[in-house]
């Protein structure tokens, strides 16, 4: 009853296999996901391939996970056996810090993640704390919804904390697997939508999923002509960028936003931000209440990522896929 | 009757000499000011010596001007004749651009300032635009009002942006004529203030000015220790940091802000900035509207920088002591 069946790496780079472990004695604040759909986020890879050294095998990817309760611990709020969830990055926090209880359960030090230390959504079953074990809406569509739990709130997240206004001028730098999602969000914010894009294939999609315009970004003459426009820029890529061409790009008192986790630090004139009064900033995920707001707008909206579905047990197809840099836009594995 | 007594450099890093210039005719918009008080800012002395490469020589330097209109155009607002009125670092702006309608006259692309190819406060008289003569309390000390106009701005405009909070903790790096003031409306703000000072003698003054402690800014055991404790950091240097250091100072969803024109640009780390949703921001100055607002705050609660006052004839020696850093800590020049 308590062996899950899972997919996992032995050691950095590994193939997945198939891989039993058992979950043990449910604790009273856990609770228990038999996995539907679970997304496949860049992440994923990075975490298989132990590019931030903190990866344990055998590892079981798997953050973007969509399913059902089978069980809950004796001191479990919110959700019962039966209701239809979601569990992304992080799934259990302190509960009692500062940020905890300001509800900004994603900026908690003890944050735990799905799968540093724990396996993750690669299998037939998780566990999480209940309090990131976020509700899905009546009518959402679990096919789809998965991605929206990681990738999803990344984008989300900024667009609250930046206050995005429907009347903004807004600029989305990396159409993937997140930047798409931003795409539709910030399309149904009711803003203008500029997606930075240098890969001509996509543009007509692009467009299809609600940017008013593409700029090439390998055009320094292209940026220069949109100089000052721009209220809101979302940054979803984690290369090193020539950071002032984009500042030019805001007007005044505009926000640059990083979501990707750029390892070289950011070379920043402080000359662009004075000027201008400009800002840039940054932020993870976001909470379980704002997850559960997102995917609320999500539902009324009919937003979800463009996703493309591969049965679990072709799980290294798909990783493939992904590190090829073929996905359009994202990749979701369908439990047996 | 339109001549004007200044002092003047003749080229870079020359000493101030008197000087005549005619004012010319004065434009419907214009404003007249009888100069009564004139602050040093550390500006004048980096114009003076050309370090911007925008000087024009002869060189007239003084933006922190606090006086009495003698003279308004016909088509001039607001101010009258005999109106006591400041003017900063700016003295123009378009006032029809979509920043200048939205009362931020500061970011106006075509804003003129008081010391960029026109001459200065150094000088018995001045001139402006109505917009930028902002109109002075009456129960304002005038010898010391004037720095407020330029440093004091400089330093309330971000308290604002940044919107802190009486209950927020609080930092100021570089405790010279910007960051005392920066102190003293903090305190006032009902804000725990850190000061972040390596000069031992003046500690005790920087107590007395608001803050609640000082920290060494040299010592990076003593950043160790506030790791994660500020709400709202206030950097009024214009030198290279460890920006990194202060980012870790900073609480969840805390704001570093820029008022210095640190050459070489910030390199700032985007995981830092990621994992705590923190920002990096810079402002110049602040709007017309903000200054007078600042100046009814500064006389509610007797806020005045600290002065050393030198009569304006001896201007070559009230230099010297800036340059010196031995200004303690904002310097007015009195005009005869």
């Amino acid at each position: 009853m308590s062996t899950v069946k899972a997919y996992a790496a032995s050691e950095a780079g590994a193939s997945l296999k198939p891989f039993s472990y058992e979950l043990g004695a449910l604790k009273d604040e856990e609770v228990d996901i038999k996995i539907h759909y679970c997304g496949i986020c860049h992440s994923d890879l990075s975490m298989l391939n132990n590019e931030w050294g903190m990866t344990q095998y055998p590892f079981v990817p798997g953050h973007e996970i969509v399913g059902e309760v089978t069980a809950v611990g004796d001191k479990v709020k919110k959700v019962k056996v039966g209701d239809r969830v979601g569990l992304g990055w992080n799934s259990a926090s302190c509960m009692h810090c500062e940020q905890c209880m300001e509800g900004q359960h994603h900026l908690c030090y003890n944050l735990e993640s799905t799968i540093v230390g724990r396996h993750g959504g690669f299998a037939d079953r998780v566990r999480g704390h209940w309090s990131w074990t976020v509700l899905l809406p009546k009518d959402i569509d679990m096919a789809k919804a998965g991605p929206l739990l990681c990738g999803g709130i990344t984008v989300f997240n900024p667009i609250i904390l930046a206050g995005v206004k429907p009347t903004d001028k807004v600029g989305v730098i990396g159409i993937g697997g997140l930047g798409h999602m931003a795409l539709k969000f910030l399309n149904k914010w009711g803003c203008e939508v500029v997606a930075f894009s240098s890969n001509k294939d996509k543009e007509k999609e692009i467009l299809k999923m609600g940017a008013t315009r593409v700029v090439n970004s390998r055009d320094p003459k292209a940026l220069e002509n949109i100089k000052g426009t721009l209220d809101f820029i979302l940054n979803t890529t984690n290369v090193t960028l020539d950071w002032n061409s984009y500042l030019e790009t805001l007007a005044p008192r505009g926000r640059f936003h990083n979501v990707g986790a750029v390892l070289e630090p950011m070379a920043i004139p402080a000359f662009t931000l004075l000027m201008g009064e400009k800002s840039v900033a940054g932020s993870p995920l976001g909470s379980p209440a704002l997850t559960a707001t997102m995917l609320e707008f999500c539902v009324r909206h009919s937003i979800y990522p463009q996703v493309e579905e591969f049965p679990m047990s072709k799980v290294n197809e798909a990783m493939e896929h992904l590190e090829k840099g073929k996905a359009r836009y994202r990749i979701v594995l369908k439990a047996q």
